[in-house]
C-alpha cells in the first residue's frame, strides 16, 4: 500500500491484538475506505485495523502511540469533508470502528441507549424502536453512517428542529485518549455537574482529540401519530412564518421543517420516472412539514386547522397532507432525492452553511444575487433546515456550461458563497464538520483566540499528533 | 483585609482599570462578599474589583496572570458550594461581574439575546418577555443570581425538564482567558460545527479555565396559555407513571414536574401562616405540574382530561387545578418554601444528587431506609426535579436531637447517602456544581482518567493557577 517500507513489526503488533485477518492490507478489500463518497479525495494506508471492543481499540491506540504511528478513525464512510479518509503518504492506519457494532444496553425507564461506535444510525433507531421508544437523530446516510461518526461530526439531519444536534442525544461517552487509556464516562444521567464538560470536547472534535468507542444515548417516547404535509408558498420569509403558526399549533411537535425550492422539484421530475408533483400547480418554494405527536389521534386535526389558518392569512398557497404512510415516504423522496439529482444536472458546487434563523431569508436573496453576478446562468439548489438557520447552498452549473470548467471554480464560488455567510455572522460549516475541506477556511473564518485554544487543545491531548493529523487544525 | 501585606501596586494598577472606586476594600463594603449563603465558608480577600466591560475584565485578568494574583470570579453570591468564596489567605482578589450588567442585543427574528455575565436571571427574563419571548432558566434565586454564575455552574432549576440546563440555553459565549485574552464566540447559530466546542468547556466550569463575561442565549416562544395542578398520590413511581401521561397528553409542554413529600408541606404549614392545603385529605406525596402551551386556549381541556385519565388509571388520589394566577403563585410557593422551613426544623444535611430516572423511586427508597438505619428519627424531605431524576435529598435533625451535633455528622450522613447514589451510578451533584464542598468527594468518585483530563485542561488554559485555585480540583 506504501512506498514507504511498511514497519512489519508495528503490523504484527497489531495482528497480536486484533487477529492478523483484522489488520487489513488486501488492496481490494482496503481500496473503498481509501476514498471518501464524492470523490474528492483519495488517500493511501499502511492497513486498516479493525478492533472488536474498546480493550483491543485503547491496545491499537497505546501500541500506535509508543510507535508515533498516525491514526485515522472511520465509521461508515459516509462523511462529506474528508475528516476520514488518510492522506496520501501511506503512512497512515486506518481505525476502522465497525466491528464495534454492539447495543449494550437499552434502559427504556431512564430513556437511554448504549451503543458502541460503529453500531449504525439506522440500527441504533431500530433498537430503540424495539424497546418502543425513539432514538430520533436522522439523516440521508443513517443506514450506513454509525453513531461513532454521527458524534464525531456533530451530525444534525432532519430532525434538529425538535431533538438537536448529536450533541444533544449524548448524556455520556467512553473515549480512548490519544495514550490508549481508556476514560470511562458511559452516564445516563441528564444532569451530572461534577467537574468539566469532557464529552463535549470529544463530541464534534472529528476524532482528532481521543477515539469515542461507546456513547450513552437519550431515547425519547415514540410518537404515537404523526402528519406530513407538502406546502407551497412564495418565498422563505413566508415559510418563516409558517414555521411560527406550525409551532403556535403543535409546540415542539414540529419535528421537521425543511425548505425545498422549485428548481430541485424541476430536477426530480426531470432525473426520476417515479414521482409525482404532490401539488396541483407550481409555487416557488415548498416546505416539507412534519408533526408528531404523543397522543394516538388528533394530529390530523391539528395539521388541517394549521394549514386552514395559514391559508386564510396569506401565508401558503396550497397544501396536501399525506394520507397514507406510502405518500409520505413520497413527500419524503422528493425532499431526500435533491442532492442526488443535481449530480444530473452537471457540477454542483456545495455549502453548508447557517445564519441566525431570522436572516435566513434575507441570506437566500443577497447569495442567490451574489452568484448570479459571479457566474451568470449559475443555478443556485439551496434547501434543508430552514428553522435551524442551517440551508444547502449547492450551486449547479449553468445549462451547457462544461462541468470540469465550472468545477475549477469551486473556490472562487466559496468565496462568493461564504463571504455573504460572513455579512450575516454565519457558519461555512453548520453540520458536515470541517474535516480537510474546510481546514484551510476555518484557519481564515474563525476567531483567532478560539483558533489559539483549539491548538491548545490538541497539543494537551494529543501531544505526539498521532490522531487524525491534518484534520481540523 | 489582610495579614500578608497587600502589593499596592496591584491595587494602583486595578483601579488604574476600573477607576478606584471600583477597587473595594472597604470592609463593611466587602463583608457581604466573602461569605456564601449557607454560612459554610468565610473567607478573605485583597480587594473586590468590579469592571464595568469586557476590556477591562480582560485588563484586569492579564494584570494578575501578570502579578500571579488569584481571582475568585463571582456573580450574585448565590451558589452554594462555596464555589464563588474567597479562601482565607487574604491573598485573592474577588472579580465581581455584577456591574456588567447590559443585555446587549434581543434578536428576536433568531430567538436569540445577549447578555453580559452580570445581568440577573430575573432581568434576563424581563428582557425576553419584553420582546415577548421566554427566556426558561428559572431557579429559586433568580431575582440575585447571574448569567455569568448560572452559566459557570451550569444551572439547572425547575423548568430543565422541557427546556434542559444552562448548557442548553446557550449557542455562544464570550470569555476572557487566564491571561487576559479575549475569546469571541459570541454566535447566535443554532448550527456550527466549524471547530471544537469550546463554550461547553468555560460552561460548568465554575470560573477555573475562564472569566465568561457575556452570552448569547436561546429564547423561546412566549407561552400563551399554562394549566398548574398540585396533585396528591401515593408514592414516587406514581409520579413517573404520571409523567408518562402527562407527556402523552402534553408532549414537550410539561414544562415543570417537582416531586413534594408530605413532610415538607408539614413543615411549611408549621412554619408559615399564609399557605393551606389544595387538596382536601392527606396524601403521601405531591406532584406540582405545569403544561404550557402556544395556543390562547385549550391547555385547561388538556389539564382537566389527563388528570382524569390518571384518576382513571389509579395512578393518581387527587389533583386540584390553578382556577386564578394567585392560586399557581400559592402552588408554587409550597414548593419554593421548602427549603426555608427545614431550616425551622432544626439542622438539615443536604444532597442535591441525581439518578438515571426510572431509577429515582428505587433510589429513593433505599436511600431513605440507608438513613433511617444510620440515624434513627432523621427526617428525609427528598424533592425537586423527579422527571431529571434529581433529587435534593435533604435530611432533617431528629424532633429533639442536637442542632450542632447534628450538623457535625454532615459527613458521615453524606457518606451514607451517596454510597447508595453510587449503587445507581448517580452523580454527587446533579445541579449544584463542586466548588470547595465537594471537591474532596469529586476526587473519590469520578473517574480518574477523567480527572486526568480534567487537570491537563485546567494547567492548559490557566498555567498559572489563577482562576479560582482551589475550587473544582
Amino acid at each position: 500500500m506504501s512506498d514507504a517500507a511498511p514497519p512489519p513489526d508495528v503490523l504484527a503488533g497489531l495482528a497480536a491484538i486484533v487477529g492478523s485477518s483484522h489488520v487489513v492490507t488486501d488492496p481490494d478489500l482496503i481500496a473503498a475506505h481509501l476514498v471518501e463518497p464524492r470523490g474528492l479525495y483519495q488517500g493511501r494506508a499502511l492497513a486498516m485495523v479493525r478492533p472488536v471492543s474498546t480493550e483491543q481499540t485503547a491496545r491499537v491506540v497505546a501500541l500506535c502511540h509508543d510507535r508515533r504511528v498516525p491514526l485515522v478513525p472511520q465509521g461508515g464512510n459516509t462523511g462529506l469533508v474528508g475528516g476520514h479518509t488518510p492522506d496520501s503518504s501511506g503512512r497512515e492506519i486506518i481505525l476502522s470502528l465497525q466491528r464495534m457494532n454492539r447495543v449494550r444496553e437499552i434502559d427504556a425507564s431512564a430513556n437511554a441507549m448504549i451503543a458502541e461506535a460503529g453500531v449504525t444510525l439506522a440500527n441504533a433507531q431500530a433498537a430503540a424502536r424495539d424497546a418502543d421508544r425513539l432514538f430520533p437523530l436522522s439523516l440521508a446516510s443513517e443506514g450506513t453512517c454509525t453513531i461513532g461518526g454521527n458524534l464525531s461530526t456533530n451530525a444534525g439531519g432532519v430532525a434538529v428542529i425538535a431533538y438537536g444536534t448529536a450533541r444533544d442525544l449524548v448524556t455520556g461517552i467512553e473515549v480512548v485518549l490519544a495514550d490508549g487509556r481508556v476514560m470511562n464516562g458511559l452516564s445516563k444521567l441528564r444532569k451530572d455537574n461534577t467537574g468539566y464538560d469532557l464529552k463535549n470536547l470529544f463530541i464534534g472534535a472529528e476524532g482528532t482529540l481521543g477515539i469515542i468507542t461507546a456513547a450513552a444515548l437519550k431515547l425519547f417516547p415514540n410518537p404515537r401519530s404523526m402528519a406530513t404535509a407538502f406546502i407551497g408558498l412564495a418565498d422563505p420569509a413566508q415559510a418563516l412564518r409558517l414555521l411560527e403558526i406550525a409551532r403556535q399549533f403543535a409546540g415542539g411537535g414540529v419535528t421537521s421543517f425543511e425548505l425545498i425550492p422549485r428548481i430541485g422539484l424541476d430536477f426530480v421530475f426531470a432525473h426520476m420516472s417515479g414521482p409525482r408533483d404532490p401539488l396541483g400547480s407550481r409555487h416557488r418554494w415548498y416546505v416539507l412539514l412534519e408533526i408528531s405527536s404523543q397522543m394516538a389521534t388528533g394530529v390530523d386535526e391539528t395539521m388541517a386547522s394549521m394549514l386552514h389558518a395559514a391559508l386564510e392569512r396569506g401565508v401558503i398557497e396550497d397544501a396536501s397532507i399525506a394520507a397514507s404512510h406510502e405518500q409520505r415516504l413520497a413527500f419524503w423522496l422528493l425532499r431526500e432525492s435533491l442532492s442526488e439529482v443535481q449530480g444530473k444536472e452537471g457540477g454542483s458546487i456545495k455549502h453548508d452553511v447557517s445564519v441566525p434563523v431570522g436572516a435566513a431569508p434575507d441570506f437566500l436573496a443577497r447569495a442567490s444575487e451574489a452568484v448570479e453576478a459571479f457566474m451568470p446562468g449559475a443555478r443556485v439548489v439551496s434547501f434543508g433546515h430552514l428553522g435551524d438557520g442551517n440551508i444547502h447552498f449547492n450551486v449547479s452549473q449553468p445549462i451547457g456550461a462544461d462541468r470540469r470548467a465550472f468545477l475549477a471554480r469551486w473556490e472562487a464560488m466559496n468565496e462568493v458563497v461564504h463571504g455573504v455567510v460572513a455579512q450575516f455572522h454565519g457558519s461555512i460549516s453548520a453540520e458536515h464538520g470541517v474535516g480537510r475541506l474546510k481546514r484551510a477556511l476555518l484557519k481564515r473564518t474563525k476567531d483567532p483566540v478560539a483558533l489559539d485554544v483549539m491548538r491548545a487543545l490538541k497539543s494537551t491531548l494529543d501531544p505526539r499528533g498521532i490522531l487524525n493529523p491534518g484534520k481540523v487544525l
